[in-house]
């Protein structure tokens, strides 16, 4: 990532080219790292410039301006979470092997990406209107693609309490669950992606009925059915 | 709301006098409604000493700048929320009595109080950094005030799945969940809180494996224990 651009400042037309796709990345790459370890405002696009080895006129040209290009890593780092995410659920499975999967894969993406979810999400919590409504734009993908899930969860299984337009606002409440427990863990580092993911299939999953009644969730001992 | 002070615009110092509690809260109910319909930019003092009656002095005075009287907004308003579930919640009851008042507690406040849920919440959300630490306070309280409920719950019934640590996680992961399902509510108005209430008692009480074997959560027929 702090690999120099062989063009140096100013590369002219004819300097060797990478793909665009391949420059963008490298900026956006570097402007998550710069944006999450310095904060929004503090950041520079010098910076940036300096981290991906990637000229300031061709950032400028590429993403555009400090705002447009924060906003792109939302968007970059919320599409990267939701491909981790839709990679490992397979409707194949039953709802709960989905489930875990989705759970377990969202606390890893966010225990290997702590950048990107700072990024993601205090920054852009933090930065005011544009950035809270990329925010609120990622929130509401993440609704839209567990809101399927879940549809196909219940018409496989055929039962009713998940019928009948209810899947949406469970899985904005269990995307707001997820965000919280995430928040929290930035504060509890010591915890592993299993322990989180754990804790998030005890409330979605079981449920606080059953956490009364002495059953807890376990990945390796799934409890018996009612 | 709009009743003028008889002082008028510069009160003297002899002016029919109020208990300052009393002026404190006219200004900040003026201050909710005038932030929550204009926004936070947009809202002037002028508007808000119209709404509430007391000269702009007065309010400058008593709660500080815009600024700080929008902070003081939100602080006054997560408070209230707070009594709001504290006031319905009876540590002799059982834990899933308590959970359904406190969670029913939380959506009527929410549903009555929509102007203050936005300040609390999409204003807050939106404006920047100081705010959102207020807000981010406001969950840190919440968090706390679940934690010891279900605490409470666990030492009563005895039940190792709350235990250890295990309920301050889970307290954020539910005010998440909560949180979410009242940023969905502002999407769905003709829902009630009651309907709203039992969505979050189906994923925080009974779980999505209930769900899938058709067991959802009524406030009037409680499901059997398995």
């Amino acid at each position: 990532m702090t690999k120099k651009d062989v063009a140096g400042e100013t590369p002219p037309p004819r300097a060797k080219r990478l793909p665009r796709a391949v420059r963008e990345r490298q900026i956006l790459d570097a402007a998550v790292r710069v944006f999450s370890e310095r904060g929004y405002h503090p950041a520079s696009m010098d910076e940036v410039s300096e981290v991906a080895g990637i000229s300031k006129p061709m950032i400028y040209a590429y993403l555009g301006s400090k705002e447009e290009l924060f906003a792109a890593c939302i968007q970059r780092e919320t599409t990267r979470m939701m491909e981790a995410i839709g990679g490992v659920v397979d409707v194949n499975l039953d709802p709960e092997e989905q489930l875990w999967r989705g759970v377990l894969a969202f606390f890893t993406f966010v225990g290997e990406n702590r950048d990107s979810w700072q990024v993601l999400h205090r920054q852009a919590g933090t930065q005011g209107a544009p950035f809270a409504a990329e925010l609120a734009e990622g929130r509401r993908r993440a609704i839209a693609l567990i809101s399927v899930l879940l549809d196909r969860a219940a018409s496989k299984e055929g039962v009713g309490a998940f019928a009948e337009g209810q899947t949406e606002p469970l899985a904005a409440a269990l995307t707001g669950a997820g965000e919280a427990l995430a928040e929290w863990w930035l504060e509890h580092p010591d915890e592993s992606p299993k322990a989180m993911a754990r804790r998030l299939m005890n409330l979605s999953w079981m449920g606080f009925g059953n956490l009364v009644d002495g059953k807890a969730w376990h990945p390796e001992k799934q409890p018996e059915k009612a």
